[in-house]
Parts: C-alpha cells; structure tokens; sequence
C-alpha cells in the first residue's frame, strides 16, 4: 500500500458509524419513493449533507439534491447517488421491507445514497487531508432516464461548480466485496419504444367479425425474439425486452387494441438502429398478416446513452481500490447490459469512472447452485428483482470507495 | 293473420308512446352500469313497472327487479331483461353516447329493458284481451353469467310464482327488423379460464437470470389457437378467445409473472372437456418449455350453460312473429356461439324460447361492404363493439314481439 | 324386408366367393401404385370386369377402367371405384402389407376395387333379376383430384353410356359394419395451396447477413393457425392442413427458400374464398415482417368440389341398405370434411348418392380408449394413417351394398 | 520492409503464373465435389504438388492429400486448405459456374485449393532462400467436420512429420485484400442437433383425430428463438440456426413425424452447455403442449472445436502481412461465429496460426447498399450464398500469404 490517497481513506473511514449508516439505510429501504416522487429520501439527504457542512440545494429538476464543499484549491470531484425506487412488490421477506405496496428499492438506491452520506461525513471531517472542491449529488428518477438530464436542464453546473471529474458507484449481484471496473464501455444504451395494435373489437364468441388485437400482439413479441436470434451478428450485444403488454379486460369481449412496452440495450450505434428498423418491420408486418384495420403506432419513448468510462480516470480509481481492498476484489467483467443516465451529468465530455460492488450476501452466493460464477450468477436475485437484498456489511465498503476514489482525484 | 294472439298484440301496440319510451331508452344509455352495479336502471325499471299496476321487488339476487301481475286463471309467463353494461369504452359519436368513462351498453341491454318496460304497459293496459299472470323480471349481471344464479339463490320463485314458460330476447347485428329462431340449441356454453404463468423476474437487460413470463404467455396465447383449429372436429362448432393478457409494469423490467383471460364456446360437453383438457396440456407444455420455475395457475371460472329452445315453445312464438312482421322476417339461422345464463331461470327443465331482434341501423346495412350477409355482418359492428349501435327504429317491434310473444302463451 | 332389391341382392350374394375375393384384396394391397400410375390395379380390374361379361375399356384418361354391360330397357347406373395409393410408409404389420417401400392403401381403395369386382360378378350372374345398364369405373388419381376429371376429358361418357344415376362407397373409421348416408352436403370442398417463402441464404453463423426463411415458414404456419380460430365462424366447418413443409439441406446453412404445402376443406364458397385470402394476406405479412427479399409465391392448386348427394336418391339407397343390414346399422353422421373428385363423374347436375361403410376391425374398436363414439373414433387409425386396416369381415357387406344399392335403382 | 521473410516472399511471387492458376482456379470451380467424395480435386492438387517436388500420398482418410518438401534442417510447417464444396444451387451466372446441379464450391474451397498450389510452387522454386520442411494438406470433408479427424485417424502424422507450426487461409466476404488477424479465439465451436417430433398421422381433413407434427415442429422452431434472445447474455457470443425442416409429402396427409436439424455456435463451454440444455428442454416442453404421444428424439450429432490461435504465431504472421499488403490491410476483427475443423489438425496443443483473406470483387462492394461496413457485409454475398464469387484479383495475393506467413515461420 503505497499511495497516500489508499492510506488516508482507510484513515478515514476507520471509525465509520457503521451501526447508524444501517439504520439510515434500513429507513430508506423501508420507504421506497417512484421516480421523481423522491421527497421524502431527497430531504433525508439534504438534512444529512447540510449538518456534513455542505452547502445544500433541493429540488434541483423536481426532487435532485446537490451539495458542494469548497476546500481549497484543486479540481472539482463530483460523487453521484441515484435515489428513486422502482414499481416492484417486495418479496424479500426482509424485517425492513418496503412499507409502500407495489414499491421497493429493488435496484440498491438506497444502498447508494447511504454510501453517500457516509463518504460525505467522512470526507468532511477529513478535510484537512485534501483539497479541492467536493460536489455530492442525488439524482432523481434514474429508472426512468430522466433525473439527470432535468437536473442539467434545471442548471445544476450554473448554480454548482461545473465538476473536472465524476465519479459514479452502484449495487450489483455477485459474492459481497468485489469492485467491477472496465476502462471504457461498462454500460449499454437503452431505448424504450411503445406498440400499440389496432384491431376491431367485438363478442368473444365472434372473432370472425373482429380483428384479435390480443393474438396480434402475442405474435409479435414472439416474432421480436428473431431481432436479437436473427438480425444482430452474434459479436454484438443486444437485447430485446417486452417488459409490459396490456390488452382488454373481460375474457370473451376482443379489445379493439394492445398496447406492448419494450427495452431494448445496444452497445453501438448502428446495432441500435438496425433493431428499431426491424421494430418497426415486424410491428407493420404482423399487423398486416392479421389485417388490422390501421397500422400500429410505433413510438421511441425514453433513451439512455452508454456509459464510457474515462480509461485514466477509472485506472486510477481500480489502481486505488486495488490498494484499499486487495487487488483480487478488482475485476475487469466487460461490458455490461444495463444503463444509466449518468453520463448524462458528463455532458460535453467530462471524464468520469463509474463501477459496481458486488452486495449478494455471503450465504446466499454460497448456497446458490451452480460451480461456477456464470451459474451462480444466473442463481442469486439481481437488480430489479422482488428479492433483491444487497447485504449490510457492503455498507463501509461502498463509502470506503467512494471515499479512496475521491482522494485519489483531489489533491 | 288468423290467431287471435297476432291480432290482439297488433291492437294493444298501435299507439305506443314511441318517442318516450326511446327519450327512456337514450337515458338508459347514457347511464351504463356495471354488472351487480344496476341501481339505477333497476330504479328506473321498478318505477315503470309500478306504475304500470304490477307488484314490484328489487334487490332480488343484488340489484335485481321483478314484477308481477295477476290477472285471472291461465298460465305464468316471465318475460325476461338483462340490465347490466360493459367495461367498454363507447366509440359511437351518437348525441347520448355514455356519460361514464369505459363504461358503455355495447350489448343492448338498455334495448332490452326499454322493450320490456314498453310490453308490461301494453299488457297491462290491455289485461281485459288475455287472462293469466305475467312475471316481468329485470336481470342484473348477465354479461359476468352470476345474474339469473344470484336472483334464482335469492328465491325468485318463493316471492313470485314460478313461471310455466319463460321468454327472453336480444338486441344481435343484422338489417334491422329480422327476428331468429331456433328450435332447439340457440346458444352455446361458455366457460372462462384464468392462467397465471410465473417466470422468474428481473432486470430487462439481464434475461439469462431470468425466466421472461411475457415471452411464455404470448407463446402460449398462440399455442392456444391450435385447440380450435388441429382439435376440434370441423363439423363441431367451438371457440376460443383470449379477452385479456396483463404482465409488467416498465418496459425494462422482467415481471414475474403474466396472466390470461380467456373464453370458450361449445355446443357440446365432450368439446367442452377436451377444451379444458387441452388447455391445461398446452399451459403447462409452454411452461416447461420456458423453464418456468413452477407449473402454471390454471382456474376453470365461471361458466353459462347452452341455451337450448323449447321446440314447441319456440314455434307457437315464431309463427306468432311471422303473422305480426311477415313471415319474410322469420329466419331460423342455427346456432349461434354467444352464450346466456337466462337459462338458469328455467332450472328445473321450464320450457323457454329466446330469440334474437336484428338492430344494425339501415344506413349503416346498406353501406356496409360485400354482397351477401356474410360479409355484411362481419363488416358492421357487432354486440360487445364500441360502435354497437341499435337502430331506434327497432323500439317498437321489440314491444310488439314481447307482447304478441306473451300473448300467444298466455289464455 | 318388403322391397324386391333387398331380397334381390341377398339373393345375389348368397354364395360370394368371399376367399377369392379376400386373396383378390390381399394382392392389391401388396401392390400400391401412385395416382395415374395404376397400372397393374387396373390390369387386374379389367381382366375381371373382362371375365364376368363387361365390354371394357381401359387407359381412360391415362390409367382409367371402364366395363359396361347392357341388360334390356332401363336405367344406366354408374358404380365407381378408385384405385390409387399413396405415398404412406405402411406401419400395419400385417402379413399382406405393402411391398413396395414407401407407398401403401392407406385410404382403402384397394377395398373399393375389390368391392367393385364383387359387386360386377353378383350382378352379372344374376343379370335376369333386373334389366338397365351397368356402367362401372375404375378410377385413377382420386387422391391427387386428377382422375375423375381426366376420365371425363378423355370422352368416358361419349364411349360409353351417361349414366342416369351415379354411386360410389367408401371405406371409413368406426365399428365395422355400419353404412353412414347424408340426404345432403356429404363430403367438403378440397384446396391445395403451395406457398415459397424467399429468405436470402447465408452461412448458419451469420444470420444477420442473412434473411432466414426457415424461421418465417415456422412463423407462418403458426399464423396460419389463426385462420380457422379466429376467422372462420364456429358454426361454419373449415380445416386447414400444412401436409408439407420443406427447407434447407444441412443444419449450419440458412437456406434461400422454404416451401409449405397446405389444404383447406370449406363447405361453403364465401368460406373457401375467405380462407384464401387470409392465406395470401397472412403469407405476405409474415414475408413482411421478415423483411424477404420479394413477396412470397401463393399459388392456389388443385381443388375438389363438394359431394353433395341427391337427397331421393340417397334416401332409395340407405333404406335398402337399412333393409339388408338392419336400420341399426344406418347412421346419419352429418357433412364430413373429407374430399372427393367423384362428383367429377356427375358432371352437368346427374343424380348420386355417395355413402360409407365402416371398416375398423372389432377387437380394435372394443379396445380403443374411451367410452363413446368420439373418443374411440380419434383413437383408431384413419384413412391416410399408416396403420389403417379395413377389416376383412366388411369384403361381403361392401359387395351387398354396392348390389343392393343397384339393384334399388335398375328395373 | 525490413523483415528478410516479406523480402523474401515478394521475391518469390513476382513472377507468379496468374492466368495459369485462374484457369486452375476456374476449373475446380466448375467441378464440386461433396464432402469425402473430393477426388477429382485431390487428384488434381496431388498432380500439381509432384510437378513442384513435393512427396506426396493420397486417399489419407478417405480422399485427403499430402505432400511434403524436407529441406534441411529448421521446423516443419504445415499449410492446409480444405477441398471440399457445398449442397447448394450455384446462382451467380458466372461463365464458370458450377457444371453439377445442385453442388457448388459456395465456401472458396476451390480458392484455397489455388492458393495452396501457387504457394507450393513458389516456395519449392525458391527452396534455397529457406531451410527447414514443409507439409502441404489438402483436407477432405471440412464442411461436415469429419475431414480433419479422418486425416489424423488414417496416421497423417505418422506418415509424415509432425508439424511444429500450422497456418490455414480461409476466403471471407469483404473488400478484396483485407488480412484479418485475431491474436486468440477467432472462430466458434460449432455443434450439430438432429430433432424428430413425433405426432400422430392421419387425414388432413380430420387433424383431431391425429397429433400434428407440421404445427408442433414450427412452433419448437419459433420457440428456439428464445434461446439466443433470452436465454445467452448479451456479453456471450451464441447463434442458433434451424437449416433444414422437412415434414410430410402431400398438403393434405398429416405425416406421423417432423425432423429439424439445427446447428449452434458458441464461445465457451458453459454456454454451449446451457444452449443443449435449453434445445432439450424446449423440444420437450413444446411436444407435451402438443399431446406428441412420445417424447421428440434430440440426437447432438457433428461437432467443430473453437479455432485459438496461439498469439505469439498470429503476430509473426500478421507482421508480415503488414510489410507485404500495407499495414492498413491488416484487420483485427475479433471472434466470429464461424466454425473449422482446422484445429483438430493441431491435436495435442501445437501453435497455428488462422486468419481470412476477404474476396468481395471491388465493384460489388462499392455499390452494396450502405455507409459502413457493417451493412456492407450484410448486403454482400457471404460464405454458404448461392452468389458467393471471390474476386480473381485475390489470387496472387492469397498465395503470397501463404508463402510469406511460411517464410516467416520457416528458417
């Protein structure tokens, strides 16, 4: 352990209040808030952040919460928590389940924004380690790919300094204490697009005088499997994910339509465009095998850009958690499927390190079937599932990177 | 015309008060109800009934109405309405379309009470022409098939005398004034089934961890067509419609599981069995085929049994309709696959006649595409249609075909 | 038994030489030949017809048999019998299965001949008992649909006598013994449909450089599905049958084109012509959503009509046949969706009746699962299985029938 | 060009009879052969090699040729080209053309074949600029995976040296004169799977009573899908394809069976394993939804090893490459999906080198729809397309790949 940014980390966070960042996290976990509903978790923060000794704003885009801490000369780091929680009805079984049904933090933001209340504590008391300007943020609606993009639009570098650097950490499945880095491409674009089937309604018992919008759209999600099987080479990352469909209401009345919501991640450019042109293809295709009265409505809604970490900055950052954690907990897994809007904070080119820290509990990846990590991967409860359940002894590791990665880019 | 009963049903409908009973029948409209939620058309149904001089109850089974008048030795004849509408959102355009957000009488039950209320004033101004006891009944709840159960459990036939013979009739598409008989089977049986698949969650870019549920379904959903097409005989007549298919909440996440409405329509019980039979088969076969962790939920529900004429009933009734309209008007068109629990009024083997009153506008007829009734009928909108519209010119000879109906069976 | 035809044919076929014609069977059955290439069956038949007092002719229409035999005043009655096999694997294990690897009579024609060569010596022999002529036909290529047609084109009816009245009897599933007649629509209309799916063909490893036309094929005969559940109307019958499909050579190319080869059975025109449209409209569509190259090629082939029987004559026919074999053994079964080239013959409106004699063996029938008709009959083999067996008991029962059937027409 | 072995190399293709080896090249273009029946081809290349000096045997497992030049003392290198042609129907027009119907060379054997003999005449022209041996291969039946195994099985290195190194060349779409280098895995395992659904037959117009195994096998096709779209992660590399379905004879038999042959490529083993697995679980699931009355047969048949190259190998002979062509014609493209059996010729861990030459004639590629090289590729003729033409122009240059890939390898 040679660098000093390692050594004052552990510093730092050596006598971590371990104890109260769990109840603060259990609290969070307990009240799961809808993106861009996040009052309740922004004000947590925000109370959290000002008694830290930031300078605090809320309602930065709707519900985003910023706070600065100017310390001297040196670059502007900023450390980002995303903050909402997602439409998913927990099944954890967990003593400190979601209390709102039909919600839970079921992809960790709660767990991120506890690492940033204790890397914002500590790296305020420890101030007199570093300087430079530190800039916390917590970013609404994530989920949804619209939190970070209000907050640029609602002037958050105008009202902050404009950060040199950002640095972006998040849960992820895999055996609690490892720290994935990859010093490029991590995470895919992501682009939602909305069908909508028009058929001709009618008396369940006379589909000769309707058009069956309900059978039209299970074809097509059946037929949209044969984008990624068929028309993206197999070196390409794609995937293609109809995460809602939605028709009628009663058993024997035919609906006059259905309405299919779908996920789709690329890696590059013309992969992404080649799968909304087939999107679309197939959509009219199978509307006009079933003689549907009007073409369906094919609508691009919502996009994540892909995340491409800086190579320099995320080497420095995996070099020093190599230090923190033992070289052995860093990974290099590749590329990713998922996305985020974060880069959205780096806009205009800023460089920035984003990684993940593994959080299935000990017990659990022991017990999950399989030899090795592909299986066992495939096993444990991963983001956005009901049973996800990050566990708590991530809690000082999470704020511990945050708070290594930050020294070893200020001063 | 030589029957007495023809003669007399044309003398007590001469001066129909037309234009109220179609202000009735628009204010009907105007005002759908939910099945088990017909308040206010059985108010509206009761006040015209007691007016009329009959002894009314309602609340019988929930929200349902009957009435009585007993008007001297002869036979007990019930003459039957359905009042409940449909989850539908009215797409008609007409000046008194439905007030009421999705909800719409996309079935005709308001004709059917506005028919009814105008045969119990003829028949009871013109009680001197006919001796017996007319039993009126205003059923709630057909279209969930619980209705004619829910009033029959209520003791119908406890509070009001049990009928000797049962009439019922509906509003179907086709030029408007044809009145369809059969002899014998008229309806099918109609059963619903719900499948709940579950899959494995989780996150929409990481599909490999998951067992995708809306994949199964619509697999399933175009599986289901087989049943119809490779396993059923063609000379049985049968259907299957999957009315409503619900899974997910965004578009990138993996829900945990999909659920499946569906309806099938038989003529048979060996059809009937061999139906379910290959239904479960063909659930469970997709969901061992998709790897879901657990079988599928499939719950037979409610059901209607197969409305079968009386044949001497459902002749004394036609020949009474093809003296009164023409026997041109008399068409005997066979089976139809639509389904009614009105023959849960007749347990016990009570003979009944149900008939159908074409009510497609002449305009809309004529225009309609195709040369022949085929194509015209699959071409205008049928009963369950957003666009289902009865022609207003239909009010009086569903009047006249109650009333000469009734009277032919009455002494 | 009052009628001189039932004493007549008992009479008759007192003494059939039912060994003889068992062996005459078991050779034809031996010795299959495709459509239009019977030459030995008809060799066979000829010198038969030759032998019992028939001026014969053969070569009619390429393969085609026909002996007459003039007897005095009277009516000329037509008896027909087909003669082709088909491309079926026997599977039966019998001692007298097929010799010839890969063809068999797995449609009983083999027993129609037979039949015939019975019913021409009975009625020969006994040629004092009745006066008229006798016109019978060997046919070739009813399976194709060819044979009847290629009779009449090559001038049977100017070589010969046109027939007054014409009667065909065919070997079918159920308890042997049983003779099905219908007044009416007794056999429905056939259509072939050939289909080429164009891809574009590639190596199995690059499927994006490719358009799969494999897996359109396969999607599309899944749409297919939707014609007969979802836009027939249940109380029409219609089947339609992919018999074929074809494509690619080795697992790791993706082939250029796929053929399918399918049949639809209608009984009603506005029926066929809609199946035929959907076809086209479901071919293109999926062709659409694969993105094909070029549309597909729908090409609509050969086609039987319906064999509808004349009602009195029919009626003539079964209460002979419910006079000789008992009314028990009569059955009015309804339309079935079967096909057949026989009303070819009866070109112009001539008068038929076509009827069925049931041939599955006892011991098969009484072990078949199930406890009724329907069960039993999906249970055993049936015309075109490779295991269908006529039952050799039905040898002189077939022959009384065809006699019987005669003798009722003649003088 | 600082390298003696690019000096070299060029020295010795100067003068290299282009038209000579363009007519060799037209000839075994027009004379395919099918995989182990090779022999006019090995006879031709067996000529060409003893012209040039080499020892040389024939017949080696099955119609596999060798020959070998011992030229002092320094490593023994083996060049390999495969020999065998493709099932496919050739389509390019070219005055050329494959003269056997339904055979063509659609996979550049033939060039390999050219470029092996050019490279063996020069190299044994100018045998005093090198020292050491070369072993020259022409190898049997590389499109079913059985030619490499069978050379070894027949003691190829028993009857001549055990190679220390070994190059192969392989045509590849793309602009002509492209090399493309992968210093590791550069093509997919490849494995074989048979399925044979059994249904239950019967006549095409009574599908209840049969099992249909055309409608079962398209619905396990379209189903497949599934396992490249959601069952491999996006990170994986994997393709499914179906080549060949075949079921049934004529449209309107329902036949008793379907058979699909499928081929996969991946990776890594522990997708491979999944992706079986997955084929099996789905063949299963889709025949019990179907009612098949046994369980479809799923026979993992052929298989290629992954093609590795050893890395250091790879960059001598790229380098050189880079001296020959211009460093802007060497390409490092990554893993394809394509499969060889190349490496079985290196059984036991001996270094190879493996690497593509492109061949899209210029004009082809200038007017392929597309900006990038990505829709380029796709719209180009690719390996296994009926309109795969490789560029003469790349004659010259494939040979001098050879020998400059050997010089460098050579003493």
């Amino acid at each position: 352990m040679t660098s000093p940014a390692a050594r004052t980390a552990l510093d730092l966070t050596a006598d971590l209040p371990v104890s109260a960042l769990e109840d603060f996290y259990r609290d969070l976990h307990r009240h799961p808030e809808l993106s861009l509903d996040e009052h309740r978790t922004a004000a947590k923060l925000t109370e959290r952040l000002r008694r830290a000794g930031y300078d605090t704003t809320d309602g930065i885009g709707g519900t985003g919460v910023a706070g600065v801490l100017r310390n001297g000369d040196g670059p502007v780091v900023l450390l980002r928590a995303d903050m909402d929680a997602l439409p998913v009805q927990e099944e954890t079984g967990l003593p400190y389940a979601s209390e709102t049904p039909g919600l839970m933090h079921a992809c960790g933001h709660d767990l991120h924004v506890t690492w940033l209340v204790g890397a914002a504590e500590a790296l305020s008391a420890g101030r007199d380690t570093w300087s430079g300007t530190l800039l916390l943020v917590g970013q609404p609606a994530e989920e949804t790919g619209l939190g970070a993009a209000r907050m640029m639009a609602d002037g958050l570098y105008e009202r902050f300094p404009r950060p040199d650097v950002l640095l972006g950490q998040h849960a992820a499945p895999g055996p609690a204490g490892l720290y994935a880095h990859v010093p490029g491409l991590i995470l895919s674009a992501s682009t939602d697009i909305d069908i909508v089937v028009h058929g001709v309604g009618g008396h369940g018992s006379r589909p000769e005088t309707a058009v069956d919008p309900v059978v039209t759209a299970c074809f097509l999600v059946t037929r949209l499997q044969t984008i990624v099987s068929r028309e993206v080479a197999a070196g390409e990352s794609a995937v293609l994910t109809v995460g809602r469909i939605e028709a009628g209401t009663l058993p024997n009345i035919i609906p006059a339509s259905a309405r299919i919501s779908l996920n789709i991640r690329t890696q590059s450019e013309h992969v992404r465009t080649r799968m909304i042109e087939a999107v679309r293809r197939i959509a009219a295709g199978e509307c006009a095998a079933a003689g549907c009265p009007r073409e369906p409505e094919v609508t691009v809604g919502s996009s994540f850009p892909a995340t491409v970490n800086d190579s320099e900055t995320d080497r420095r950052v995996s070099s020093v958690h190599a230090e923190v954690f033992g070289a052995a907990t860093v990974l290099a897994p590749g590329p990713a499927m998922g996305s985020e809007d974060f880069p959205r904070l780096a806009a205009g080119g800023l460089p920035y390190a984003y990684w993940f820290v593994t959080t299935t509990p000990p017990d659990v990846w022991a017990t999950a079937p399989g030899d090795d990590l592909h299986h066992k991967l495939a096993a444990v409860p991963s983001n956005h599932s009901p049973h996800f359940t990050p566990d708590l002894t991530t809690v000082a590791p999470g704020v511990r990177a945050l708070v290594s990665g930050a020294l070893t880019l200020l001063n």
